[in-house]
């Protein structure tokens, strides 16, 4: 089992867009045939280049100026305002939006390989456009027609960004308990004040645009308590002719990473909002942008890992360690088995990870432009499904792999001047916004397993094993067939994690966190054995070639991966079979 | 299976003392017979206030301040040169230290008590004095007559520092590239003139102490190349007359955590120095000073985990959102099933890490002391076995652990001024220093179990497996039996496993780490059933009492990890199977 040389992320990206067959299935898709798998490659290759020639070389520059707040203002890192002035004019902001509203009306596909090379190169910078598409989604799909004219467009074009305002100091995943309040300035009831305060409000202040538009969750005056009485509104910075609003950013936080992203407290002192969407319906519209933005996340997380994964392999191969078992005096660290595990873990988690989340963002599409409706439905609940397996599992990855690579460097890695310390301190926050992984674990088991019964889980692991049933003939990867036994074994066990879910969930929510593991691992599984088909099928089948990327990758995780989703399952198993409420 | 309240890291050393009978034994062995178990209990109630009271104040600043390093000096963060003073002024310094030098003779299990609770308040203040006792046993057991005379008193009272100088740019995890040359400078081969470069050296120059006593790696002139060609060296930065010696602090490193410690790199330019041992064995004085460096970096691990555990809990206990499934609005989060467990995760992993390391110290204390000459090999050998367990599981328990209470912060955990994220930062280099994580499981496998055919370890795991037999028909903890049979597979897999380490070291170093996880595992399996039978004894059986903490954390072990345990030695029995060998 060699270790094929270091593969980029566009290059992966591309392997999935054209061995992989992703690019083919969007160009299906009605809206995109004008554009080919190769137009799609050439966009991920424009865009890994803008990453690495303008955003990485601000990188460390962010981490060590951070931004700095001045009564009310935000001054950003030296460059990034630069750097945004050149992703806006290049265009990136409106990859994936509609062409009437000067979109270029590409897949999301596109728009997440993107977030991912962006965030892989800087995630303190990429916090600024990240919730960007999330907010044009939102707009778009639930706002009326005057606030679709009157501010999608500057949005599309980058011109302005935008932020999520959820959380507040006493409401953080509970956004039930949000107290900040709106009350209607016209019968229409189209018009507020909103009077409250956010908290770690990512760029709600920033000197890289003129305008910010927050969306906010508040309550109005006539709303029930709890989540069901909040609404969306749609608060500008600045007002449709130019007066500032009553909206001002009251300090920024002093964090463990990503510190050249202004993550910021915001008070909204009667400022004029615009309902998005339904009054009292405001979770629906946030859960649109939310979606996007956990998708995002994950991209993001996929990115980081890529970036501490190179950076390790290339310090690996050059970092001279005697004392390797067999080999020469004066070989390359990366020669050390214990190296190995760490360098060709971190190589398969951040290829699985991409793998699912290309297959999530797919489906994403596919929910939008698929030619049926019971089609569209289908993937709009494998999009559903799979969001938060790749939030949770790629941000967990991202943070594990930037540690393992950290590992690598020894000594040197503690230093931050080497600078793989700061992707361990980017990469522990994405665990955490957006819903922290144990609630994408609440969220995977009770609305998405629980709630239709299984019944999208199964199609989706129907089609795994097929893959892997499929894949265990081809040379060294018998151990599909293994595979194929931890799917027969789940499929025993979900009707009764189903009935246990539903009749002591506290019992069932203590293995969330295992069911996630299992879900996940089922999935890379399924994954794998197509990846490694689809290589197999390209060509790339002789050993020692670097088309073998996949069956190496395939055979170390089906070795040294698939043994921890068994125990997970064994874990789930354990619970149904006696099972612990916690207390 | 409900969460006991929390337990200070004083009362669980109390409990192993007291309860466990550590305490006991020691009081057993010849020198420590006039100490009862009462008075050592007391030795750490004084160091745990000394600890919150003087330390913890200190550890943001440390962090916010870091060291400063101006034209060869070093200033440390405002506090800590007076909090040594205290230190030094209580004895701290000399508790486990030889009476004739002025120490106080008391057994090493307090010594490391005390590395526990000064760690978990502040590492980086304690990284001064944590290698103190390493560089003692070092020259008390190789130093020449004159050298103890001139050196060892002023080290055991703690008017001087020491520390240990092995890294250099080109020699890190291979000692055997150390390139520093020591020039004889008497005929008598005692002295010489030292000329190289170290880096990382923790405590190289600070302003704590007038003096600092450096134990150098280097290569005299007639040496073969190699390890086996180097020599250590006593290397003060003031002569005994009082002139100041040719050794430098070129600067100090700017690191992820642990910034108030001052890692430093430090020029010997024609430095006198006085050789150790003897000429050529070098690494074997070197390894005194090293193992009690493992086992001190272990107990600074357990006392950084327990740090980040209670910050954890109070915040659960405090910060209330609500959502939790059969429980009322405004619940605190800790009754979540996930946050439960993120903190039981955490309690099982730093009072399991305690068990092991205070078993590890003993050992320690009885391969000096024990009555007989046999008792002695057989305690060292166990000794030997158990600090890579410790070294590399307690390291790691930290990192993952504060990581996981930060996690139970959710945004705020990752805001500087929260406090926790310190903990993940500072807790992330113990894992590197004094050998990798991987060079632990390499010498755990290769010079622990492979050596000596497994006798060692197979003599520890039979009195695991009696503990675990034993306690498998204690009240609900059934699952004991379990884990017996897992001793079982271990007792079928080892003698192949030993066979792959001599004919295919390559394969069986691929799976170091899950051997390390294995035989953790089983040490662990022993020690909760030693812990719960000794509690049940004392008379802590009726539910629900605070006395019920080890049951209780027993049953969570046996549930939530002994599954890791199963997984880790189903991957090594694959890989004897059906060897991979990296490349």
């Amino acid at each position: 089992m060699h270790s094929p040389e270091l593969r980029s992320a566009a290059e992966d990206i591309a392997f999935v867009l054209e061995t992989l067959g992703v690019g083919e299935a969007l160009t299906r898709l009605a809206p995109f045939e004008e554009f080919d798998t190769a137009t799609l490659v050439q966009v991920v290759i424009e865009a890994a280049r803008f990453a690495r020639e303008v955003l990485a070389p601000l990188n460390a520059v962010g981490d060590r100026e951070g931004c700095t707040w001045r009564d009310g203002t935000v001054s950003t890192p030296a460059g990034f305002a630069e750097a945004y002035r050149q992703y806006r004019d290049a265009g990136w902001p409106s990859l994936p939006c509609d062409p009437s509203l000067g979109g270029q009306g590409l897949p999301l596909v596109t728009q997440i390989a993107v977030q991912e090379l962006t965030a892989g190169a800087n995630l303190a910078w990429t916090m600024y456009p990240g919730i960007l598409h999330g907010a044009y989604e939102c707009v778009h799909r639930f706002g009326s027609a005057a606030l679709r004219n009157a501010w999608l467009a500057p949005l599309v074009s980058g011109e302005w960004l935008a932020t999520m305002c959820l959380t507040e100091p006493g409401a953080g995943s509970d956004l039930g308990q949000i107290r900040t309040r709106a009350v209607w300035t016209d019968d229409e009831k189209e018009t507020v004040r909103v009077t409250g305060e956010k908290i770690f409000i990512s760029g709600g202040e920033q000197d890289l645009t003129p305008n910010i538009v927050h969306l906010v969750l508040a309550r109005t005056q006539d709303a029930p308590s709890g989540s069901a009485g909040l609404s969306l509104f749609l608060v500008p910075k600045v007002l449709a002719h130019g007066e500032r609003n009553e909206v001002r950013c009251t300090g920024i936080e002093h964090k463990m990473g990503i510190r050249g992203s202004a993550t910021c407290s915001m008070a909204f002192e009667g400022a004029t909002g615009y309902l998005v969407g339904e009054v009292h319906r405001g979770l629906e519209a946030m859960f649109a942008m939310m979606n996007s933005a956990r998708l995002h996340v994950g991209a993001s997380a996929v990115g980081l890992a890529q970036g501490a994964y190179e950076m390790s392999v290339r310090h690996a191969h050059e970092r001279v360690q005697s004392r390797v078992p067999g080999a020469d005096a004066g070989t390359p660290i990366a020669g050390h088995p214990a190296v190995w595990r760490l360098l060709e873990g971190q190589r398969v988690g951040v290829e699985g990870a991409r793998l699912l989340l290309y297959r999530a963002a797919l489906a994403i599409d596919e929910a939008h432009h698929a030619a049926t409706p019971a089609m569209r439905t289908d993937a709009d609940a494998l999009a559903a499904l799979l969001t938060p397996i790749v939030k949770a599992t790629a941000t967990a990855q991202a943070f594990h792999g930037a540690s393992d690579a950290l590992q690598v460097f020894g000594g040197y890695g503690y230093v931050e001047e080497t600078g793989i310390s700061q992707f361990v301190r980017d990469a522990r926050i994405p665990m955490i916004y957006e819903g922290t992984n144990e609630i994408q674990a609440i969220d995977l088991l009770m609305r998405k397993i629980v709630k239709d019964d299984g019944a999208t889980l199964s199609r989706w692991l129907a089609w795994g094993q097929a893959q892997v049933r499929e894949a265990s003939v081809l040379d060294r990867l018998s151990g599909f067939a293994d595979a194929s036994h931890a799917f027969d074994a789940w499929t025993d066990l979900m009707p009764s994690l189903i009935a246990l879910s539903r009749t002591t969930p506290r019992a069932a929510l203590c293995v969330a966190g295992e069911v996630m593991q299992a879900v996940h691992g089922l999935s890379m599984a399924g994954l794998w054995a197509q990846a490694s088909m689809a290589e197999a099928e390209s060509g790339g089948t002789s050993a020692g070639s670097t088309s073998d990327v996949k069956r190496h990758a395939a055979r170390y995780w089906l070795k040294f991966e698939l043994p921890h989703t068994r125990r997970a399952m064994a874990m789930v198993a354990a619970q149904i079979q006696d099972p612990e409420t916690a207390q």
